[in-house]
């Protein structure tokens, strides 16, 4: 063998989910597990007027190379479109938010720095963090987000926190103003800068989140968005923006990741996003989002009695979690459910620490109310045959439980 | 200050040429600097009609994630393209190729390992392995590459031999049939893999390049290859080709670091490649440069007569190397020529070990033939004064050496 790997790759994992993908992604599946929002959301339509605008008005210039800071038109949009005042100088364009988090690694991990990260957290930031070789620190969270007094317990040393304070990947779940103001004070007191990750902001339900840790102290704080949910994920274009020192060295990794993101893309999104587009179409992705999660509430209720399984209600987002009855394990489940037709994602390989194997994530965006309904009942019919099966000894110490 | 920065910050450089480039770019300089193609090969209305088609065919598909790996479509085009049999399972889609260099650093290095590079090497395939803190080790390399020896003195460890074998880039120099049959064999009995970088492969003048390295070795090989040079760097696509367990590696890594390339530019690339295009595309960028070298060596031979100037005369791609008379530095040199209306680079950042002060790289693709007559006009205007301002002791000196 002439070739030696890294020692690094030996962190790399691929993501189980994307590898239960592809076993569920046989016909007549109906799928919870994916990620991916609904393309009934993506606007071809506008993308098409744009693409065609792009390439006749400076085509060559829309197909050369370009800086590796982005496009000065969508810099300025995107630091217009948030909720502090952002110097279009500290946003630079990412190949996805993915490559975001690729890039605060490679600039503030040294092998063994201590990180610390909700529980359960977002599988993807986790993979990114890992060829770094950090040691990731699991830090308590509930309903409302990460605990601030285990947060501030375990900081010390901390390369920064990592969070995902809006309708989070994988719960669903969303810290409120008061979790966020005692977050900030209490980061800003242990000196632990904050990775603030927001795919999901703009999909909220009925009323918009607290406002971003970020805005609370720019110069502690990274902050990471996307155009993935809002517009179309298939572009791979998402934003950081960083305090100028940061900014400058993610721009130099960057630079030598991948040069600069698809110069071709940015316009195409520069474009399309004039004229306030976003505040036409977003709106109708929280519908959708929003009838989706409605159904898929119902249907639990409805399907779950008597079983044992809790959920939460998130607010927004993609994204719903449950739990299932003692005994269970969601991994285990798994095949059981793919037999009777419906497919999730087991919630282990989302926690950095020790996993609660009896957890997993519902994606209610892409199946139709008619298929939440039928994937939910074959769900019910799956844990059913699950709880028959478990021992009697755990069958009478969950009913206590129940 | 809340934030500490990861030690392989330290080794983070930005590019000194795009550095140099925001210097360069005033109006009115005539620019021998930039590594960009020119814009005028870049086939704006087939990638219109694309769009098009990508769109309105299955403009959902083309706007959703997508698999690591790539289009299918895709990996199957560019293993049909190459001249050994590749099975497309082996192919992985880039966000371009300087990807696949940060790629295979994060697979290959760890910090201190040996990596061999060619004297002089492509500045940015250095930026990309800088930050997984490889030991550099600069080979001795003449006019046909690198020299076979000092690869094999050089080679105990050595994670694996970087090498750009047609139209190097900085210096425009290719390897014969003789220098790689006697490279691949001597790294197969070293037992160093082959990292080959290809991005200018089919930009040949008069006759395609002898074989790649690769397809002598494929189970020991790296070979990348970039659309950038072909159809356009704006998409930012490129490709690796590994043996299945690097392939995998490089997979995981990439899911890591940006999930998946742009689904639509993939799309995208795929229909424009259909029915041949290329066959019928590149044949015009070939006589383009071509035409664009020829004009360079005719206005170098009138314009620098008798000031000691040295240049080759590439086969192919976009750049011709240089080298100034003894005394002379090309660093200095440059603000000197930019004052008279011409920018070139330096060769200074392109050595990973000691640089040769009086070396520059000239691209000769973006300028046109006028400009470039006059840019060379101005660069020997400035040469002549540099001469001139010498200290005696050093003119006389070159006057013998000349």
């Amino acid at each position: 063998m002439t070739w030696t790997l890294a020692g690094r790759t030996r962190k790399m994992t691929s993501s189980a989910i994307r590898d239960l993908l592809k076993l569920t992604e046989r016909p007549g599946i109906i799928s919870f597990a994916g990620g991916l929002p609904s393309p009934k959301t993506f606007p071809v339509e506008a993308f098409a007027a744009a693409c065609d605008r792009v390439l006749s008005v400076d085509g060559q210039g829309a197909l050369q190379y370009a800086t590796t800071e982005g496009l000065p038109a969508l810099r300025e949009a995107v630091a217009a479109s948030l909720p502090w005042a952002v110097d279009p100088a500290n946003v630079l364009i990412t190949t996805g938010s993915q490559q975001g988090l690729d890039l605060a690694a490679k600039v503030l991990i040294d092998p063994g720095s201590p990180i610390l990260v909700e529980t359960p957290t977002y599988l993807g930031a986790l993979q990114a963090f890992q060829p770094m070789e950090p040691t990731v620190v699991s830090v308590a969270s509930d309903d409302g987000g990460i605990d601030v007094d285990d947060f501030a317990a375990k900081s010390a040393g901390a390369r920064f926190a990592y969070l995902l304070p809006n309708f989070q990947n994988p719960t669903g779940r969303s810290m409120d103003e008061s979790r966020r103001a005692a977050l900030s004070a209490q980061a800003a007191r242990c000196g632990v800068p904050l990775l603030e990750d927001n795919p999901y902001g703009e999909l909220w339900f009925d009323s918009a989140p607290a406002l971003p840790l970020t805005a609370r102290d720019p110069e502690n704080c990274i902050y990471m968005g996307s155009f993935s949910k809002v517009l179309a994920p298939g572009l791979r274009l998402g934003f950081v923006v960083a305090p100028p020192a940061i900014h400058q060295r993610l721009v130099m990794a960057k630079q030598a990741s991948d040069l600069h993101s698809p110069s071709f893309n940015q316009r195409v999104v520069a474009e399309v996003l004039k004229d306030g587009f976003l505040d036409r179409h977003v709106p109708t992705i929280r519908a959708l989002y929003k009838g989706q999660r409605d159904s898929m509430l119902a249907a639990l209720a409805r399907e779950m009695d008597g079983l044992g399984v809790q959920w939460n209600r998130p607010a927004g987002g993609m994204f719903l979690w449950a739990r299932l009855p003692e005994g269970l394990s969601a991994t285990e489940l798994l095949p059981r459910a793919v037999e009777k037709g419906v497919a999730f994602v087991p919630g282990e390989p989302f926690y950095a620490g020790t996993p609660d194997p009896r957890t997993l994530r519902l994606s209610f965006v892409t199946a139709s109310p008619e298929q939440i309904d039928r994937g939910t009942a074959a769900l019910a019919a799956a844990v059913r045959e699950a709880l028959e099966a478990r021992p009697a000894a755990a069958r009478s110490s969950a009913a206590v439980a129940a």
